[in-house]
């Protein structure tokens, strides 16, 4: 069991940025989050894409907002269920929360807060009948450790910038890397679809268009990949495959979350803006992308004022007795769960004589 | 007479980020603050310490993020009226406001908004009898125009930075600088008291301590700096002084503020943090750290949020008939009134065959 004095689900620029605010009032946090790494959207949809809004960055890319968040987090010490997702919750006789995750891993905390973004990352899956009696048994929807492919044999499915940044990273770890996609145009950054043009004519990749994977086979485990090119409707197998990976990217779903009873408007979560971001459950917060009130932004920079005032709140929840009396960073410093302390240069009195 | 879309007064970094909300739904801001700069208390007060929760920065200083935002709502072109204190409001007939400032410089707007910090910054003066009649005649407590002083005999009082940090530069631009202080204490950057004392020194800086100006005198403009030591009581004139600058710090104050009619606080204006920060008075919004309502934190990153929702609100007043989708910066980019355009780069959709 996983302790912590505030348990967050959702590893978004929200959730992140509360591990900040709640680590100044002195509060652990402890973050799930479905995908393999943190960062939400910023992480999954557009890493490498430039935000302009942020205040006090003219331009800053998703991924190196982050970056620079975990950076700001680390004196806080988070820790990380990750690749999970969180499925139940059940209130203990103390008013505080066992939430398990789909892996059932449970996390025990006096407050839930819920940064879920537009719901957990879940994987867009192909239409083949019986994908699902291959899951982890040789088809795989995300990369979570690439050396896993090393010396194996590959078929990856899709035309975006997933498909191929991993076809061209395993094309030097795998035996073999095929790559199946339904047309011949690919969307992506320039230089990623001209790689792999590079790579298919070199035959580091096996490049197949206009073809759709539309059967797998095997006992126990993926054995053969079957093809179908579209122009020919002719079948083609890949033998002795490892791994099918199709990458038609993850779309986001609410999920258990919509059956916690939280009330929900619109797919997403109502709170009390005026006041503290908390749900009609006491203890549980919804900050975020995922919440909705009058007037609600779902902008990065509104999460990030959601995650100060909730953490005022749940100090308040966690320690009904204590006053906090807000400090300004400036003046106070950072004084991190690792022992380190960051703080501006105290200003000299030095007599001049 | 200034006209704008939305007229801010205050123009610390609440009123600065309001510039770039605006500025995203094609609204231009005028920004009035009573400082001879933007920035607000972070220029004012401590623009060389570090903040360490503005989300995305472990570690930012104050001067800088206030020259980030400077450059992020470039392309937005505010207008300033700088050096100014907003006085007086009038409501027109149409349901727009005059704003008049103490020096008569008139604005107007469909919509007011109040990011006036802790107040409108005014000079601690000191209790020399009759030193208002000789203020702009020799007497001024900020240095707007270093330039002013060039080849003149000035008189510095203070102990802190803004003393000892004024005294290094003019030493080098009026043909004699006194620096006068109560103690012989000196706070402030230690690089600073040490300039200060090494100046003194070779005789660039005439350092009197341990005494106080207790008297000017001038028939229409300041002539002599009278200067009382305090262990002996003894008297001393600074002759043919040209100016007399004393550096006692900037306190803010609500002002003529308070007279508008607003609901007020705690010192603060009460407004409606369920929906959009607006005041009693429709039209008239504030953010920032001038504003108050449950749970309120004077944080900078909660005046960033506040601005970007009560732009939203503003839009509707000014448009009443336009319904504005909100587009991520990302996704569009950002188009200034100066015609510049960022975006990010787009994604190509490329065959290969
Ligand atoms: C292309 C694009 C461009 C954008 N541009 C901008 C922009 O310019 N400016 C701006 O402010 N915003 C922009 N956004 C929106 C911005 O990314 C979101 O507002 C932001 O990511 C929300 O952060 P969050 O932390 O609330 O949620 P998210 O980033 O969505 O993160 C939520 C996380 O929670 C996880 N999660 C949810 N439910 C569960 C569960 N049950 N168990 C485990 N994990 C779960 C998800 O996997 C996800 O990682 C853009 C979005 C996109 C897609
Ligand atoms: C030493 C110190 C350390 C701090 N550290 C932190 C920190 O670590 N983190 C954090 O988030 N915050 C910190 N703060 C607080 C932070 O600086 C404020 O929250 C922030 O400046 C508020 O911004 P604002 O734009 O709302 O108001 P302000 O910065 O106060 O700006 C308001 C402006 O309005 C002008 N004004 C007011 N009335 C009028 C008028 N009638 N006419 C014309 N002009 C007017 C003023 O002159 C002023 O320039 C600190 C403050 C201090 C003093």
């Amino acid at each position: 069991m996983i302790k912590t004095d505030i348990l967050i689900i959702g590893a978004g620029p929200t959730g992140l940025f509360a591990v900040f605010e709640a680590g100044l009032l002195k509060l652990k946090c402890h973050l799930i989050d479905a995908l393999p790494q943190p960062g939400g959207q910023c992480s999954e949809i557009y890493p490498k894409k430039p935000i302009y809004d942020i205040p006090g960055f003219p331009e800053v890319l998703a991924g190196d907002l982050v970056t620079n968040l975990m950076e700001q987090i680390k004196p806080f010490e988070p820790g990380f269920t990750l690749g999970e997702r969180a499925q139940t919750i059940d209130k203990q006789g103390d008013g505080s929360f066992i939430v398990t995750t789909n892996k059932g891993t449970k996390h025990h905390a006096p407050v839930v807060v819920i940064a879920g973004g537009l719901g957990s990352f879940e994987p867009r899956k192909p239409p083949i009948a019986n994908i699902a009696k291959f899951e982890d048994k040789g088809v795989a929807y995300i990369i979570r450790e690439p050396e896993v492919y090393r010396d194996k044999k590959v078929v990856i499915a899709g035309g975006g910038d997933s498909a191929l940044d991993w076809a061209i990273y395993l094309a030097d770890v795998a035996s073999e890397v095929s790559l199946v996609h339904r047309r011949n145009d690919f969307r992506g950054a320039l230089d990623s679809v001209e790689k792999v043009e590079e790579l298919s004519k070199i035959g580091k990749i096996n490049l197949i268009t206009n073809a759709e994977v539309t059967d797998l086979q095997g006992e126990d485990e993926l054995k053969n990949v079957v093809i179908t090119h579209k122009a020919s409707a002719s079948e083609k197998e890949i033998k002795e495959t490892d791994y099918f990976i199709p990458l038609f990217g993850l779309s986001p779903k609410l999920g258990p979350i919509a059956d916690w009873g939280l009330e929900i408007e619109k797919n997403a979560i109502k709170v009390d803006n005026a006041y503290d971001y908390q749900t009609n459950i006491p203890g549980v917060y919804a900050i975020g992308d995922v919440n909705t009130y009058p007037g609600k932004l779902k902008l990065i920079l509104c999460g990030f004022h959601e995650a100060a005032i909730m953490c005022q709140s749940a100090y308040q929840r966690i320690f009904p007795d204590k006053k906090y009396v807000m400090k300004y960073t400036t003046v106070s410093g950072v004084s991190g769960f690792d022992g380190s302390k960051k703080e501006a240069k105290k200003e000299v009195v030095k007599s001049i004589n």
